[in-house]
């Protein structure tokens, strides 16, 4: 078959690689019907995940159909269609006992990271049972896709973290693919006001169309003033961190309202400066995650009943075979005006 | 009247005041009948708290005897025996109507501070009905005076906030007053293992009296990894930080479990580096929180019921009249074995 | 001035009586601008509210503009435009400290029951500071009439204690006015599945119009296969009781699933039967209140950003003087199609 | 092998059966080292609960060593000394992937009900993985057979959902295993009051060495005068019913105050009159579970550290060859004095 293979640093191939097998009795083998890149694959291509290594598979997103189901598996069976979560659970452990999938013992984030990944035509799921979700009959591929990892994450990281409730102040600092999941997923809760914080027009303009009550281009580097403006100089009652650099940390810092809370969803490569001088009398909190993806579930229903449609993400379609060129695509997002780009196997 | 009076950076002097009279219709004029020193009063002296200026009485914990009351005042008349809470709360501002005294409009931590405080023969109280409780008969002064700021500091910023629960671990960095209230109070929630760190081996030894199952003497600097045998590797569910410097809150980002809690009480006077390039992907909370002062009624049923024993944190005694010396002896705590200095006015 | 009063069951009538003066410090004098009558004004008439005596003025909502303000009243003054809360707050007791309102020693509901009320031309408030909220320029007073009393009780007593969250199926029994706050404020968290049962087709049909994804008329006592056939057997994650009957309360227990809650906000006059021999092992949750009005300046938040329209529920409106009249109308609710009936006072 | 057999309402026999075999890959085979006998057992034998059917084994409780363990087990392997929940838990259908593993599809209450259980010398248990507990070495087997049932049942359905807080006042109604286990467990939350109340003398005396801090013995029916009078009149916070008959559960709606909680744990028989045309304005929750048990891990601990000593409820041991003696010791258990019967197979 063939597979998008991390070849160190910047390099990457649409290689041929041998179909995978099931090894334990409770995988299950995948044939990907559509899938799709995420941010963090992109890290993976700068080298700066140190866990995946030369010859991986990359991808923790996608939809398929299962293939092979090993003896273990009781929920799932060949033809079965399937959603598949970036995070393996294997549902026994101490964290998978109490909800935090994120940490399971043996599992968590491994596809496309420590096991080989979705970006190809078929792929092992380890802990099928508790790591793949059914897709109903009639249900949409292309939408589900988009479940199996940013919008639990900017729901759970972001939405649920942020504790966001109806009539209050939220500010979502980054517009990107993960932002927009937290911007759409926060109208579950029906804050009164949310302002979007960018530099990109083309997001600011989306992020409008999806429920952003007010948008911010920080080009000019006044978001902070600029919110305080809009909040009468309280500060947000939410504000959720949806890049991942010092910068954006620092906003969300400055702009929370005592009592308030700061939902850290990026991925951090540095350490970030803590105003402590400033907050130790602020009653904020601060919060951090990895998805879990628990509330898969119900975003499903949320979906299928019409109250969520994730496929407004999608901006690019490719066939899987032309997952060099998706690559180079959503690499130059901004250019693009990239949000998902999504990849079929058919 | 006799007062402790502010004179600028390590200046203070005993000196005759004008006895306060009643200037609002929610006022009281309470005699004090005891009131202690804290560690904050320490940091007004060094000139590091800018809102205290020249001629200040300081002082925020006490209990006495209603001497006059406003007209507006319903809940107490002359003569009612009182506990002065560290934080004014006005019962009316949307802050104090959602239980976020600390940062009432009018109120908060305004005692000794923006106003003159508890430390004299007599303090006025603005907003008595909701600035003060009433002592039953019977009931401990001493006691009680420690229910002005040190043990809702150390239940509501440490314990609540850490959310600590039975069965689990949790580690105080920190063994002065407020470690120790935090250390005392964690018990209402039966955690299996309270771990308390300091580097003033008399506080330790204290902290196993309280309640502490195992104790960790820092001076080596070695604490974090001695914490992580402790735990088997884990970490702790709740690192509770009672210090206020970047040493200290280094050593709870450092021994804080995936999915557990920081719960800063400590003044920070600087910035801390928060370490997001790890912490980002553990599913932790951090909180801060200046005291509200909303389980003072809680408290008061803790200790009447003699499920709390908060004297037991008295070192010293003295009149009030030798306030000076009580300062000389609360500023070289650690050569005293000081922890909270007792003084009457009777 | 002109008030509607009570003369004992069965009998009221539009008469002058002296207009009310401040009594406390803490009391304001409301010119009343909108009012309206609620179900439990019909109540009161049957002779059903012991508390309420011949003589009384009723109402407990309504709209105004300061008149007279207390020399204790630091928030309100002459000409300032209020929201008056069908609960009476003093703000100081154990029970409002702990945002409870509804049980406040000297206040509650209070209002055109134990004191004279708001259908009259003036209304003095007690404890104004605490019981009223500031209307702000270019509100509309109609709007914010509905949430003296039952938009917070709808989702105080219905969607807060139903603990309704996204995705989930919830039925609301009974789509009088009361209900239909519960199924609007229900939106605020995005339920996917919104079941509305009533015997009224016509309220049925407003109910498809304020978002019910189902509506049952029960005219055949069916409503519970009903409900277990929508829900595939499971039954719903929340069954709200919006009327106040034995049978009603049964619906609800029939159709909660296990793990679901029972929310009442319905007045009863008669104990119910609750079915312990089934649901002792169904890990329910069942809730009463009486509603604290706490979530009031939420409600505003979203009345003034456009999330809610409060305005839907009115289907009459009168001037103050016609208000003989508008009993009879709001009496036969069902053979007019009346839901909420605004008085005019200007 | 050997086992108590039910043969019909008053039936039981000690008798001959085949050992049980592995039926599935997730099931483990466990010789009995500790059981016990359960109210729950009483029941059944008075021929009321309809799905235990002539020739079952009896039993839900114990502690044994594996003997067998299927191909799909992968937590425990022979010779693991374990733990058994009373509940069966398959860690993968909805109910159990949210924590309400007593709605297990496959699993549930099944233990000595739809299939055979624990008062054998072996048992066959389903889904081993997510039912059975590791003991550690050294721990005690009769200690952790309290852990089975009655110690997470009194903490889930009575503590947890009773919401016990600090200092508070509860009242427990029924001194029996569960109700002691409910006083023990609360202790973990610090109430600074606990009435125990029951008509069995010995029972009460009990409850006082296990720290209750009232008790009331009500054969002279005045239970509810007399905790009205111990509370001023206010009720009690929580009022947690321990015996599943309505005069118990008429206590508790009696004297629960207005803010507080209900929580049966008791296994009723028959509809209980609600008070709703009193209660629907109180504000109180009631709650109903079967347990869980999810807290097992978390009593694990507490029981390992000594913060929880369950063997104080054991006051008779026979070996399990005796158990029919045991049965008619634990059924006259006021005349015996008996609390828990210890059954040893060695």
């Amino acid at each position: 078959m063939k597979a998008l293979v991390y070849r160190g640093p910047g390099k990457r191939s649409w290689d041929e690689k041998p179909k995978p097998k099931l090894q334990e009795r409770t995988d299950a083998i995948v044939r990907i019907v559509k899938t799709t890149i995420c941010g963090t694959d992109l890290h993976i291509m700068k080298g700066d995940v140190p866990t995946v290594t030369d010859g991986r598979t990359l991808g923790h997103e996608g939809t398929g159909i299962i293939e092979a189901a090993g003896e273990g598996v009781t929920n799932f069976r060949s033809g079965d269609k399937v959603l598949i979560s970036c995070i393996t659970s294997c549902g026994k452990c101490d964290f998978c006992r109490k909800g935090m999938y994120s940490h399971c013992e043996p599992g968590g984030w491994i596809l496309g990271n420590r096991i080989d990944g979705t970006q190809a035509e078929y792929v092992r799921i380890p802990f099928a049972d508790t790591s793949l979700y059914h897709i109903v009959e009639g249900a949409d591929f292309e939408a589900l896709t988009m479940l199996s990892d940013i919008f639990p994450t900017g729901f759970e990281c972001g939405v649920l973290n942020g504790q966001v409730k109806p009539g209050e102040t939220i500010a979502i600092v980054g517009a990107g693919p993960i932002g927009l999941a937290t911007l759409m997923t926060s109208q579950f809760y029906s804050p009164a006001e949310i302002i979007m914080i960018d530099m990109d027009q083309n997001r600011l303009e989306v992020s409008k169309k999806f429920g952003a009550t007010k948008v911010i281009n920080n080009s000019d580097g006044k978001a902070i003033e600029k919110v305080m403006e809009i909040t009468g100089g309280k500060g947000v009652d939410a504000a959720i961190e949806a890049v991942g650099i010092p910068a954006s940390f620092d906003t969300c810092q400055e702009i929370v309202a005592p009592g308030g809370r700061i939902a850290n969803i990026g991925v951090h490569g540095k350490s970030v400066s803590l105003r402590l001088e400033k907050l130790w009398a602020h009653n904020i909190t601060l919060t951090t995650r990895l998805v879990d993806t628990v509330t898969t579930p119900m975003l499903l229903k949320t979906v299928l009943s019409g109250k969520l449609q994730p496929k407004q993400l999608i901006t690019h379609r490719f066939q899987i075979s032309e997952i060099m060129k998706a690559y180079d695509t959503f690499g130059n997002a901004a250019k693009e005006n990239a949000l998902k780009v999504m990849l079929t196997n058919e």
